[in-house]
């Protein structure tokens, strides 16, 4: 992630999150990572909810992957830092660092493809595009 | 619950459904209400999707109630009785029991109104209407 | 909840939370519930950690009610306003308001009885005792 | 997955799983990679839940990859195919299938560690190891 801008976000970690081995459930890391690219969306000018509801654009996750090395905990305020790797007109790779206390608990990236509402890959917007290269 | 039709259903409990104090989690048991109604519905011929896709119509929550009385616990094969309480044109009530080795663990109701697509309550459909009352 | 001390706490609805609906998911509002009593005690200077991990008790929930009156939606901000409405030595009450911009979303209450780690019921520590009776 | 042992479960999608594009969202695919698992374990006349009782050993993820390739929707009941691709003393890779309608709608592999209550990783039991190395 080095010399990369990257976005910061916080999340507390609920009871809701956490399973019987005491620690959040694995599933629940992608939740942050969600968290995570959302509020990296919304530092550009641009939110999810505003493709979707104005260009009728969703980014569905084609791939995901995620290194588990430190469990989160009940009540944790971890950090998630977003940032981007790869940006074209068809495709968007986001990175995530899942953080607590200067350590690194997990960390992994999400590939995206826009579709349109009937399911059918389209090109990102000009403009959404435009943004996400300057800050790749 | 005497002397009413209900349906049963059944729900392995996952690693997923638990939290640090080693039992579900409180949200969870709405989960298996969900499951519980969609059988419940299935088995009398119609299908949550089908009143979706064909009729237009979802079932919103309007209210719930659970008593919890004993922890469901992970790798337990749960069971959800389910009944029908109420129905109107415009209104259902859902009664449920989740068991565990003949006894009940919690219990609870859901109410529902039929809204189309835009939100605006309708009635029912008729002929789902009619099946609700018979199994009354 | 009038004239009674209550804490606010926010909460981004996730993509996560939704459902095909578009709406908040009717089990998610119990987490939402779960975040605003969490908040309540860390006010009031306590937390559900600490009183697990130091008084090893737990609060596990034995009731809970929802009315659902206006859906929260994907990416809104809202606001859970979390009251206290009644404590004894085994007993806490929460009550709560889900709110976004302006209009109560839902409303309801969980029931909490004090266990220890073997789920027997045992009495509230004095000092939290003592603290929760003031803001009543 | 070809040649290999592999064990069929099945899982209904709920209400709960979707998300408001209208497909499973897709944290809930890896809730679906934890029930094909333990079913695999099951099959083979162990279970996580025993193991986590009787030998104080539990299996957290420290990786995990997906490729989604085409989205489960609701109610469909989706069948997760799990295989163990590489067994170790101190490492177990599974790998998964998720398919509908005999088209694979999602791939991919949790990598496991096995560790003490104390966090410390340990061998997996010899019977358990042995058992595995067979159906490899």
């Amino acid at each position: 992630m080095k010399d990369k801008k990257f976005v910061e976000s916080y999340y507390r970690v609920l009871y809701a999150d956490t399973d019987q081995a005491g620690v959040m459930y694995y599933a629940n890391y992608l939740k942050v990572f969600e968290l995570g690219r959302a509020e990296f969306m919304r530092v550009l000018g641009f939110t999810y909810k505003e493709l979707e509801e104005k260009e009728g654009i969703i980014l569905p996750v084609v791939e995901t992957y995620i290194k588990y090395k430190a469990p989160a905990r009940y009540d944790e305020l971890i950090t998630v830092k977003t940032t981007l790797k790869e940006v074209k007109s068809f495709k968007i790779v986001f990175e995530y660092q899942i953080c607590y206390n200067h350590s690194i608990l997990a960390y992994g990236f999400t590939k995206h493809v826009p579709v349109n509402k009937e399911g059918k890959i389209v090109r990102l917007p000009e403009a959404l595009l435009e943004v996400l290269k300057e800050v790749l």
